[in-house]
């Protein structure tokens, strides 16, 4: 059986998407294009889609033996070891040319999300999850992340993607929770996560995740102290309603609102 | 009468408010500190006063007989010029440990605005306007800034900082444009709308502006093609409720909607 990769890899991996996502940000910058929804030239499908193929073939020349769960091309291989890979993880934003999307790059061992990496390569930061902890690292160099300890809901603040996500109970439930924090923040999509692991954030909820979106986060969120679950306090490997908090205090309380308690 | 500067001294006042948000900018990322409304050590309110009495130090010794209008220390001077400044505007943002958030550096001249800076420094990013046109640069690449020239809503990207800002007639109206859109962005503030000057949003509303939220975007904006006015269809110099349109069509089309006309 293969032992665990270590974070070079990780980051030769990062590298690889970098290459193949970088050029396709941000083409149409200071050009006057016409946007034409039936142009076939699509840059951030085909950055998702290039840098998949391009991170697969260097886990299969590595470890043929890993299976892979990529959003663009589906599950490949079984096994004890699975990379679950989102290469522009935030299309939306990546659009819009606000950079707070990131490539996703996760591993799960026997069905649990091990080690990490999320890389937002136009600023050049990258946030990581290896056996020994969770990482930044900018412009050479390196700090451990570690979520706050915020001591009250009345202190924290919340991070959503889209208020657009939500309908009926989860509605309520979250509005209850924003009723109850500090301050409410949108549109942050993988990068508000990172921030929560380097304690810049300190609750967040996601309506409606894929495994690919989330399985990468969980190591980096975790090992800086953090908790990640979906809504029901089941693990998130698997994606569903996610519930992301700084401390276990916090994720209590906030499960509580969001699940209708008062 | 003092001539208009140059986009040089715009370049240096923004150099100046860098030197003093940079280090006040994630000061806690990575140390687990614990956070409390009553510490007087503010970053951003120490980043926003320090950044402003700094460029109002370089103006006064350049153009003493300016006006100047900052959003820490109120209005000095009176004239035919006037700048006005927001030297951390997205402070919610600067909180959170997102990069959105911008340096503005705006110039009236008889009470309209001629020329702008955007500077965001932790990404390395500068987008102006001086009496020559609307500009990008970073890593001393400089480039033209254009809107994009979309044909109709339904292709439209929209951007608006925070749901929790509409209510009333307001929402109302915001829905049925946010239903007439191809998408619809949150939690961008002045970075969104730099991305609206670079083509890759179309068209943006702030229900809720003061002065030097706008003034320094509006050259920049139309400079590079876009059309900035309040929702009453007025200049946005003196702030309000404000609409950003990537083209005079849109913009009119999304005035209809966001004003009651289906």
């Amino acid at each position: 059986m293969s032992k665990l990769p270590n974070a070079d890899f990780l980051h030769r991996l990062a590298d690889i998407a970098d290459a193949e996502t970088m050029p396709r940000y941000r083409t149409e910058l200071a050009v006057d294009t016409k946007f034409n929804e039936g142009d076939t030239f699509d840059p951030v499908t085909e950055a998702d889609r290039e840098a998949e193929i391009a991170i697969r073939a260097a886990i299969e020349a590595e470890y043929p033996d890993h299976a892979i769960l990529g959003e663009e091309l589906g599950q490949t291989g079984n096994g004890y070891f699975r990379w679950v890979l989102d290469p522009v993880d935030g299309t939306r934003p990546f659009i819009c040319g606000l950079p707070v999307w990131g490539t996703l790059i996760g591993l799960t061992v026997d069905g649990r999300a091990e080690m990490g990496m999320m890389s937002q390569p136009f600023i050049g930061e990258r946030f990581w999850a290896d056996i020994e902890g969770a990482w930044y690292e900018r412009a050479g160099k390196r700090q451990p992340l570690s979520t706050r300890n915020v001591g009250a809901l009345s202190e924290a603040i919340l991070h959503t993607t889209s208020p657009e996500d939500y309908h009926g109970d989860l509605k309520q439930g979250f509005d209850r929770l924003a009723a109850s924090v500090r301050m409410t923040r949108y549109g942050g999509e993988c990068y508000a996560l990172a921030m929560l692991a380097a304690g810049r954030i300190d609750l967040a909820v996601e309506p409606s995740l894929q495994p690919y979106d989330i399985v990468a986060l969980i190591p980096i969120i975790e090992k800086a102290g953090g908790v990640v679950t979906r809504l029901d306090g089941e693990r998130a490997e698997e994606g569903g309603s996610v519930l992301v908090s700084a401390t276990p205090t916090l994720h209590y309380e906030a499960l509580r609102l969001l699940n209708g308690c008062a």
